[in-house]
């Protein structure tokens, strides 16, 4: 079982290869500069080899990712699915993590998109026969960085089908801390990119770093 | 200082009102037949008339509430407002509670509404001079109503100007266990009324009732 990151650099993908690999879990960071990956790789291990993380091209994450994570900036996203379209393999469960965010004089909005959400423009790009869930909108990639910082927090994962789902579940509720649930269509896409902006006003308004969300009562 | 609440007999208003009162706040509980909120505030007490509750017609809980919850179910609200349109006193604050939520085949739905929220809904038909702020979308009436049950969770205030939302703040922040959140402007209630059918939804999913959230990292 492999899981790749596309994207995986950039904030959230590093936080994610990091807690990932922590939990055991064999991890290809992909980058367009496959130096670029190998480097964040060495980061993220600090010397400890024995962390499961490989540096690799996206393509190769694409090729041999068991199951995708979608980390780039959402602006890059419907370029980067184009690039891929006819090297995912059938099956594939690929994973939105992106959130649709604009800054109007250090207040965050969020880019409304005639899809609903960023998680359904991906799907109208993506061939059919790749799966698509939506998760990890509303963990800050500055929390997900700091494997020494407890998530004590839940995931949302909403998704196109109930397999989707049920395979990124399996993979998210490896990470200590985080209890992934289940919230069902990808259209509820739409609640969990406002929470994130929610959540990137909170931290701005209260001068912290890493809001997210737990449910209480579940 | 006397807390107002327009609808108070229906679920919402009827939590609303035993925590408020159990805090020690005078509070009018306001219905269209008075002899019905009396009856509340009776089932409310359970003998114990020291908790400060006054069943009144919702016209006298616009005329003597210094804050004002508007707990009615959404699809009532413009023509309460309506009818009391020239009643509200200027400076009044009016804390919309609504959520325009439908259900097809048991699945929990967003009404969407042109103005984005219920609350712009509701702050297009106020009169200028009353101050909106929206809070308790996120806050399940089943919670409420059972004053034993410690909330334990936080809530969501946004409005119409920093006025508003700091006198709906002060209020609920007297209710134990309920930590109030400032998160801005009025088209935050966007993302709260979603958050509230997510809740919704994350009940149905987990044959559960008060699925609720909490900020971690704040």
């Amino acid at each position: 079982m492999h899981v790749g990151i596309i994207g995986g650099t950039g904030p959230e993908g590093r936080g994610l290869a990091a807690r990932l690999s922590a939990a055991g879990l064999t991890t290809l960071v992909g980058s367009r500069e496959p130096d670029r990956a190998r480097e964040t790789v060495r980061a993220i291990q600090r010397g400890d080899t024995a962390l499961p993380l490989e540096g690799v091209a996206n393509a190769e994450a694409v090729a041999r990712g068991d199951l995708l994570f979608l980390a780039v900036p959402f602006a890059h996203a419907a370029a980067i699915i184009e690039t891929y379209q006819h090297q995912f393999r059938a099956g594939t469960v690929l994973v939105d993590v992106t959130v649709p965010v604009a800054f109007a004089g250090g207040v965050p909005m969020l880019v409304e998109l005639p899809e609903g959400s960023a998680a359904e423009f991906v799907r109208g790009r993506l061939p059919p026969e790749v799966r698509l869930a939506a998760a990890l909108k509303t963990i800050p990639a500055s929390v997900l960085e700091h494997v020494d910082v407890p998530l004590e927090c839940d995931d949302f994962v909403c998704g196109d089908s109930p397999e989707a789902r049920a395979a990124t579940i399996d993979i998210l509720k490896r990470i200590p801390g985080l209890r992934p649930i289940d919230i069902g269509g990808l259209d509820a896409a739409r609640t969990l990119e406002r929470m994130a902006v929610l959540a990137i006003g909170i931290n701005k308004r209260y001068r912290i770093r890493g809001a997210r969300f737990r449910v209480v009562g579940l």
